[in-house]
């Protein structure tokens, strides 16, 4: 392993009726709390009047700013800074998944600093303050409600940033699988993609000694392979809720790869694609990931993605070379990915080749090569994103 | 699986060259810091002066209490607690294992407390603050440093308590695998012998859906039975020692059982023998565990120890019954315990049938039940006792 320091701060409650934790928490904070929520179904499934029923009890004078989209742009979250400043808040509520927590995250800071919010995300400034937030989860995906990472998008610039600091760890998350039973099948799909994808980008590495670290990623795979399907059948059932729930955390909260660091270049992709084509993430994700593995794949590292092929897909590797058992893996994990709903190829979002060039450009944009597993280009982009056409 | 709250705020460094964190991590805290270890081991290995180096740095007024015992006193703790208030001490560092980590709990609540700490520790009275405290690792056994948990012996009423405050999780531990190259072989062995033992008290229980904590528990016990004879043979080899310290910290570290509850009903057996005898706690977990798996293994959870053997121990499971796979792995466990160089019985060290009685009257001295995965009484002891003989 390499050297590493883990800290996760983050109080979490999980489980049904844990939203019955909030007046308890909230107690520590002060009574000025801003809700922050996405669409209008928080308010259709209950779970506002839910939360709004807990604030009550500790008496919280209650703020909302509520339709925070997907891939949260820098618009929104500069308006709620203003907001933030304007009013003294106390707490950020974030009432959502990864989008509306990493704006939070990013509203956070913004309203404690002088400095401009982007100049912050873009590293130009330092954090110095947050305001204190907490998160009720209402979809499995992100695994946002348990690090202190974020992404912002800036439209102005077609700029997708990911960024973190050490103050932008939620002081805690509720996470109640009942919240997600009434998540879209399309969503609930891409929430499984996404967290796969997680596991996936730290499954990929080049450090010695981490048995226990692949156990852990493999069975979480497993989970989700045996869990996705029948979850998209019964999306009521609380227990493949649960899963799904517990593993987008376990995913994101630092455990799994703590002693050597993921690939991520995938994700670095898909941000060069969705900055600039407003599509979902986990989409141009599951469009991605298998391609990046073919593209990557070779005689040297094929070891890794047989072990992915045998332990997650039950593949059998007797009598086959290494690179014929990781392909075989790749086009199971496509398969399923699939089979889950998930789209196979860009122009399934009427991206076309001529669109190729302008995104392997933003991949390369900020730096002339990304990724870790495998160290690419802009040329890799370019292939990539063919093959995925 | 069953609802759960999750909160470990340590800061964990791990890997070589670590200590090099310390003075950064102590600034926060005040000048006048007190070192608490144990036997002169921590000054001939050199790790007490690379301490006391990096103590320089931040010009920390240092004191120090040594002599801390493995099961460590009341009598200690109350001696170190009386220090604290004389002196006006800011920060415990406690240099050691599970012993003396679990002094420096006691200690940080006593410093603070008007009650006597064994009133907090058997808790008639409620802690409401503790001094800050930190822990550089020289054993990887109890995996305390990443936890609140205690255990105090008091050898007045010869009681051995298990404890816990959200005011004792360490503000930072220092996991050197360095630091425990010179760790004697058996003190290797029983540390050993104690992460397993960890793993395999949370293992047993009844609690479903919990498939990616089951893959964590086999692959952490895998990894342990794997590396455990190589580490015994070279002391001194890297991998080996950071296999073993880090599935020390994430046996206890509460992630391995998030949504369950183990058993531990070994663990409070093998308290009521060393409250008598005060004998290594590993070593009497090795005698004691086997025997508690036999004792309580029946038609009905044959099933949980047959998913051990196949998953650890590589027993194959054709064409046999499920409760023979399950004594095939026991078998094992105590074939690679007694191999490590753990006993296999009491009377390894001088207990006998004439102990049995005390011993059993002990187990059930504070309540009548205990265990969870089977609930055993006073009867029981007497079984599983008369068996580890």
């Amino acid at each position: 392993m390499d050297n590493f320091t883990f800290h996760n701060p983050v109080k979490l409650f999980f489980g049904k009726n844990q939203l019955a934790a909030l007046p308890g928490e909230l107690s520590a904070y002060g009574k000025k709390v801003l809700l922050l929520y996405g669409g209008g179904s928080t308010k259709q499934n209950g779970i506002y009047d839910a939360i709004m029923e807990e604030l009550r009890k500790v008496n919280a004078e209650t703020e909302e700013i509520s339709g925070i989209e997907p891939n949260p742009k820098l618009s929104t979250v500069r308006q709620a800074v203003e907001h933030c400043k304007q009013e003294g808040v106390d707490f950020l509520l974030a009432v959502g998944g990864g989008s509306v927590i990493d704006a939070a995250k990013a509203i956070a800071i913004g309203a404690k600093a002088d400095a401009d919010i982007w100049d912050i995300i873009t590293k130009k400034e330092k954090p110095t303050d947050a305001l204190p937030f907490g998160t009720v989860v209402t979809i499995a995906s992100a695994g946002s409600e348990m690090n202190a990472s974020s992404v912002i998008t800036n439209w102005e610039t077609n700029e997708k940033q990911g960024w973190s600091s050490p103050l932008t760890y939620p002081k805690f998350s509720i996470l109640d699988p009942t919240f997600t039973y009434s998540v879209p099948k399309e969503q609930t799909a891409f929430g499984i993609v996404d967290i796969m994808a997680h596991v996936l980008e730290n499954y990929f590495h080049h450090t010695s000694n981490t048995p226990v670290q692949d156990g852990l990623c493999e069975s979480m795979l497993r989970n989700l392979v045996e869990t996705g399907p029948r979850l998209l059948e019964e999306p009521d059932h609380y227990q493949y809720r649960e899963t799904v729930m517990l593993n987008s955390v376990l995913a994101r909260n630092g455990m799994i790869n703590i002693g050597y660091k993921g690939d991520w270049g995938t994700h670095d992709l898909e941000h060069a694609v969705s900055a600039i084509h407003d599509i979902p993430h986990a989409g141009g994700i599951a469009i991605l990931f298998p391609n990046w593995m073919e593209h990557v794949l070779d005689k040297q590292n094929a070891a890794r993605f047989k072990q992915l092929a045998v332990r997650v897909f039950d593949i059998s590797p007797e009598g086959k070379k290494d690179v014929d058992v990781a392909l075989e893996g790749i086009a199971e994990l496509r398969k399923f990915w699939n089979h889950l709903g998930a789209p196979e190829k860009l122009a399934d979002y009427g991206i076309t080749a001529n669109h190729v060039e302008a995104i392997a450009d933003k991949s390369v944009a900020a730096k002339p090569e990304y990724g870790k597993f495998k160290i690419l280009n802009r040329q890799d982009s370019m292939e990539i994103l063919k093959a995925s056409l």
